[in-house]
Formats: C-alpha cells, structure tokens, sequence
C-alpha cells in the first residue's frame, strides 16, 4: 500500500490529539517543547477554530458552574484568573515560535509583553465581566515579574477592556526564580488568609491549579504550546 | 450553501471534541449521559482507534515518568490502580447502552460484573506486570460492592492475567453509599498509615485521582461515556 503524505499527516493527528489531550489532562509533564511531529497540527489547532471552541466550551462549563450562584453581600466571594493565555493571548508571539516548536525564549518574551500588545481571549473577557458584574471580586495572578512587566501588563489589561477587577498580583522580588505552583499558591494563601472564598479558579496551566488553596472549582483553559512548571 | 449531513456531522465533531478534552481535563462534571449530539461521536472515538491511541499515550507519559525510578528494598512503594475502565474493559457492556447516551443503570451492571467476563484493557495490562516486576507493590482500588462482586472481580482479574498484585480493595459495607472521593481517599489513606509510599495512581475518573494521600503523580486514562461523582 502507498502512503502519501495526506495518509502520514492523518497519522499523526491521531497521535498529536492523543498528545494534546494528554497535555490537558495532566498527563504529558515538563514537557520543553512540542513534539516536531506535533508542530504542524498545534498550528493548525491553534488557528483553525479548534482552539477557540475548545476554550468557549471551558467557558460553557463555567457558566453551568456560576448558574445560580450568588456572591455575598460581604464582598468576599473571589475568582482568581490568570493572565498569559487566559485573560491576554499571546498566540501573536508564539506564531514567531513555532506555535511551542521553538524552545522557551525569556528575553523576546519579555520584549513582547513589555509592549503591552497581546489581545484579549474574547470568551474569557466576557467571563470577566459577567463576574465583575456579578459582585465577584477577581484577582488576576500571573508570574510575570513585576518590575520589569507590571505597568505594561496594567496597561495592557485595561487598553483590552479588562476593568474593575479587584487587584493585579504580579511576581514580586521574594518570588524570583520559584516555580508557578509556590509564587501563585503563596498568592491565593494570603488571599484566603484576607477572608476571601476563592470560587473559582482559571488558568491556562496546571501550574495555575494546583498547590494551596485552589479554590473550589479550577478551570484548565487549553495551552498545546507551553509548558509551564 | 447547502450543508449535508456530512458537514453537520463534521460541525458536531467540533463540538463533541470539545466536549470530551472538556470532560478529560475535568472542567465538564457532574454530567448524567454524554449529551445526545455526540453519541455517534463517542462510539466512533471508542470503536475507531484514537482511543485505544489515547490510552497508549497515557502509558507512554507513565513510562517515562517509570523510567530510572526503582523501587525500594523496604518493600513499600506502591502503586494504585483503578478497575473498572482502566483495568478491566467495560466497553461491551456500554456497547448496549448507546456507549453512555443511555442513564447509568446498577442493576444490568451489575448482572454484567457478576459474569466475570470483562477483558482487560491491554496497555494497562502490560503496565501491571511491569510494576508487579519493578518490585512494586500494585494496589487494586474499586468501588464495586465486595459483597456482591469481590468474588467474581478477582475471578475476572486472574482470568484477564492481572496475578501478583499485592491487595484487591472493594467497597465494604462501611462505604456504601459514600462518593467515591470519599471511599477512595479513605482507603488511600490506610495504606499511607501503613507505610507504603503511594508513588502512582492510574484511573479512568477524577474521583480516583481526587482527595487525600493521591499519590506522587495521578494519570488519567480516558472515557467519554460516564462520570463517577
């Protein structure tokens, strides 16, 4: 039998699906890079229109989750929502990266976000306000270092109409060189610690989901690029 | 444009695809039936091979994490293991419940339990004998009922080639009626009392990968067509 390169190309969409959910589920770990034989089918998840449904799905399910659901009069009912490919999309970069092909670049990345630049995820936009609306308090926790990227990410945030949130949490000096699961559940420590009943928390990466003081239901918004620990 | 159903169909995939990472990365809970437009779909993912392929990559990221980790003379690193859909196959009986478009029903599954014809699911298999060969010691966690179907489980287990494990835990009479979160962790629990040292823990549900004394690394394995609170 002759296999053409549609024939291998369907070969490996069944391995790179496999791959990806495997990603989503927590299986695949500290992983660098994608896979080179998985590099052309992320490109085409991301763009294609798979990506974006997969993430209006993660939305749908939270909206079943907020149904009903009530924030109290006390002001203290709180969601966490992380920044990098939750809130803001950075696809617009990692074009340039192979879509994840390429390995992890700190100095361009920090190039990119100091330009303040990167689009709003719509769907997560519109869950923003729908919880800013509805009495929630929202803190949004990233690890990007504060010196260096906090008034390009306020600026940002606001120019893609993310407002009234509660408090921007950036990576402090303490914080430096420590893993995302550390920096983000010593955040949500103290946010709990304050009186707040995280509710619910989002992000892109398990990093984002695990550790202390998750919440009471995480969210893992889908990221086939990046792995981050 | 006219849209037949091929492209109907394509459009549901979409939906269905979402759906099922959606379910995978635990973001969808608490769902009764897989919902009625993705039926086709869910038959076809477990029928058609990117389950089976997605069951292998689940292996693939247990090898790797395996790989250069020995177990400890003291006889105390173990491994926890699932039954039903990660070591035992319950797809011939889902087969005639519309592979989970139908509601769960406990008295035919039962009748199908009691029959002790399950097969096992091969990688899971051949995951078994490596641990049981590692030096591990491999810890058969389920909430089937020990009263009604301890018997025939460890019939089906043998005849499947599931030999050397260490301990088969069934649901005792303490249990019944508990979540599985709850009767898991409890057990779970015991074993760390007793020394062992939980390195893995491989089920088809979150609620076997939830709660206390989880386990150094959880994997997911895969299955669309039910959800064990």
């Amino acid at each position: 039998m002759m296999l053409g390169p549609r024939s291998s190309m369907a070969f490996d969409s069944c391995y790179c699906l496999s791959w990806r959910v495997a990603v989503e589920a927590n299986n695949a770990q500290a992983w660098r890079m994608v896979p080179a034989r998985c590099v052309l089918y992320v490109e085409n998840y991301m763009l294609a229109g798979q990506y974006n449904k997969d993430v209006d799905m993660v939305m749908e399910q939270i909206s079943i989750y907020l149904n009903g659901m009530v924030a109290g009069d006390d002001g203290m009912d709180a969601w966490v929502l992380d920044i990098d490919d939750t809130c803001l999309s950075n696809l617009l970069y990692y074009e340039g990266k192979r879509f994840g092909g390429d390995p992890w670049d700190p100095s361009t990345f920090k190039s990119w976000a100091q330009r303040g630049l990167c689009p709003a995820i719509p769907a997560v936009l519109r869950l923003h306000k729908r919880l800013v609306n509805g009495g929630f308090k929202v803190f949004l926790l990233t690890g990007r270092d504060e010196e260096a990227l906090g008034a390009s990410t306020a600026k940002n945030l606001c120019a893609q109409g993310f407002v009234g949130y509660e408090r921007l949490i950036l990576r402090g000096p303490a914080y430096k060189g420590q893993s995302a699961v550390v920096f983000k559940s010593a955040m949500r420590k103290q946010l709990v610690e304050e009186g707040y009943r995280i509710r619910g928390n989002v992000g892109d990466q398990w990093s984002d989901l695990m550790g202390d003081c998750i919440g009471d239901r995480i969210f893992k918004i889908p990221n086939p690029m990046y792995f981050v620990p």
